[in-house]
């Protein structure tokens, strides 16, 4: 077994045998989702709370049904409601959340860091459900889980990522989570929308590309990851729309230049007919309603390594015995996220 | 037992004997609110999606407490800070929560038919709470359910609908219901609120009056639905309060033109003093609080039914073992809101 | 045992006897926020109603917390989607909320009195989480826990409250509490902030003094109780904040006046930098998230004897054995809030 995880709170520290150890662990929790009763009582007794400091419907709710199917109970700090609009400190407000006694805390939060900032103050382990533009990593988990599922590996695979990749924390995530296992990236988008420095990004080792052409960026790929076009985090826009949609909408004749069946992902909300063509968000190659239900299997195998649902509950015996062995250990990084 | 139901859309395509079966099953859970510990463990291991679209207080709690006292967990999905915000379209939005896997979505919307609409998507049951001013099919078996209790039976009641029958869901789902029992109809408002298409609504062979006065409306009624003065769903309003206070407010007087203790329902929230004296609403005819527990048993019912909670379980051969005769077969209409 | 209590409105009708025996209960509420499993049976089958008529973090997850932990269900009414805004009376949401057959409310609301006047038309127990600047029982009574657990006793101990008292329901509660156990109060803010009538509040005794001068106030004081300064409660500012953090602000300097290892306590959510100094806030002598913790066991404790969690069930037996015995039976008052 790699070494254990405490928090999650980035892609970045891990090492590609923790990821796939929580690949791993989120099976059983895949063939779970279809069976006709969904509740286990795994984490019966355990809390869990969720603390949303910025909007979100799709992440809220999937870690919400994670919890109640391992028979956790949550504890919903609403944020529109929050104390922090009477001038709580956001470091108060989560020693206040601790203080209630909750076994772990699910955190999103509109600023790069808060996460990190959080869990170094608290003793239970943090989830981050995306901070700022800095990361989003339980997408990146479920994103590679899905594509490992479709194309049976995550080395070594040809990867386009089209759109805002400079505001956008599911970019960096996924950035960090296949770039360790060799993946080439192409990044395409406005050039405004291009960091340069991605492209010597220290640990993806020079394989990113980066171009403003679509069809170059799509020549090839094995995968292509479409994102939204998030208006709450620019300034201003890139583009007007209508060039956006010209010039880089995913369209059926667009992913021809693709690899034959390559997958189409998107961390949704989608919005068809801007960044994406509803023929393509509906074609056989769109994982799109894949990886809503694979979020569900990572965030169940999160919470239930992460708050120890463990080694002696019948369910780890059971649904999972073929994880037991898992991948083997590997030399941690020291990393201040993972410790034995 | 009667054509089984899929999905809960709309009143008008459903049987007389449809009907009656929700009715019949209701009436062990109606018993149930009164035990002093209301939980089961009938829908244990199933989860029921509540997507309410548009802002409601006691139709989404009775929702939701009427699946936990079953068992059943919910998904909460929050308009206010939903995906649609970000410009994800319904339909986009209904298939990412069934790709959490709820065995069932009760929904509420501003437009009429969205329901309608996601269902024919989905292979799940999806449950209306209101659409637009389409329907509210919940409400009129609740009402139904009142109704049946006090009065004995369904069959050729005379029933006076008071204020905007124009933009009221609770309406049209009341006149397609009781209108399938023989009932007659006194629809009073101002003139603008009486739509005239009214009076030859074919499923009510034309036993539906329009008329302003509403002296006239309550003669002999057996029972008087009040509706709430909706001013969210009116562009401009027929009359100054002032006016419709004077004119239409159901008044211990006027409600004397009823028959003698005749019922009086509203769906709620009540304004005092505006459609309705508080002496009328306080009064031995007003069933609005039987119409709130009653809503729980209905609720709890039809989630029973369309879960599947099933045939198999303790729970039906104990509480409704009273029903499991039920109604007649009836040939089907061959609607699409209805399949085996 | 005490008078039974039936609701929970407010500190100022109970006995001695009646706070003493809830804060007994409390103990094994507070031993069990420490078990790995958090999860109790006692109010399976049970529910309790939350209204919320006023924005509320802390207080609302703590009352949730509390009921999940016990086993209760929860139903939860929105403020900011309720039916209120749609024109329904209080009582008339209220009775709504009881047809729903929930075993308890509890209510927060904007309005002083408004606990009572609904506890008044209900037959089920109302437990005042906040109204108006009226009361806030359960902030008084975690208070009284924290100080009788770090102190040994709650008799006669001097009790500084800095900060806006007159806007102040915890203020209120606390004076209460405190003052049936014999202690001295000193209330220290800007003059407009001092209502002159507390010094001559009937259940006090006169042991109330007023002042403006912060280093006076807190001479030889036992525990000092920090206010927030609540915007959203005053129609002006009594004090431009820069003057009010010069000449009220909670330092280590000032707490220095206060007898050695005084106990300093702030209901939250707290202003780092205006009401209190973060010397102080985080220092060995504040007590703020003992606070939180105990604000559960005290909740737990209310829930448990209120809702009948009874004298049958084993946790009473086994976790609260050591308080079956209880302080002596106290000759009631005859206050309302109170029954056997």
């Amino acid at each position: 077994m790699p070494e254990r995880l405490r928090h999650l709170l980035s892609i970045e520290p891990l090492t590609a045998a923790q990821i796939n150890f929580v690949l791993d662990e989120a099976k059983p929790f895949q063939e779970f989702q279809r069976y006709p009763l969904k509740k286990l009582a795994t984490l019966r007794g355990k809390s869990v709370a969720l603390a949303f400091f910025e909007a979100s419907t799709r992440t809220r709710i999937s870690f919400a049904t994670a919890a109640a199917r391992l028979g956790a109970d949550t504890i919903n700090l609403q944020a529109e409601s929050s104390s922090l609009k009477k001038g709580e400190s956001l470091l108060d407000t989560a020693r206040t959340l601790d203080a209630m006694k909750p076994d772990c805390i699910v955190m999103r939060h509109g600023s790069s860091g808060a996460c990190q900032f959080v869990a170094q103050h608290l003793d239970i382990p943090v989830i981050n459900a995306g901070d700022g533009s800095h990361e989003h990593p339980t997408q990146a988990l479920l994103d590679a889980l899905t594509l490992r599922d479709r194309l049976g590996t995550l080395d070594k695979l040809r990867i386009t990522i089209l759109g805002d990749i400079l505001h956008s924390r599911v970019a960096r995530s996924n950035l960090h989570l296949l770039g360790k296992f060799g993946c080439c990236f192409t990044l395409c988008g406005p050039a405004m929308w291009l960091p340069r420095e991605f492209e010597t990004m220290a640990p993806l080792g020079g394989a990113v590309r980066l171009t403003s052409r679509v069809d170059e960026a799509l020549d090839g790929a094995d995968a292509v990851i479409v994102l939204r076009v998030q208006e709450e985090r620019m300034h201003e826009p890139a583009l007007p729309l209508n060039e956006y949609i010209l010039l880089y909408q995913l369209t059926p004749e667009r992913l021809r230049r693709a690899k034959p069946g390559a997958l189409v992902l998107h961390p949704g909300p989608m919005i068809r007919g801007l960044e994406i063509d509803p023929a393509v968000a509906d074609g056989p190659q769109s994982c799109v309603l894949d990886q809503v239900t694979n979020g569900l299997a990572v965030r169940m195998a999160l919470l239930f390594i992460l708050l120890g649902g463990g080694s002696e509950s019948d369910f780890l015996r059971g649904l999972s015995a073929k994880t037991e062995g898992g991948p083997a250990p590997v030399p941690g990084k020291g990393s201040k996220h993972v410790a034995d």
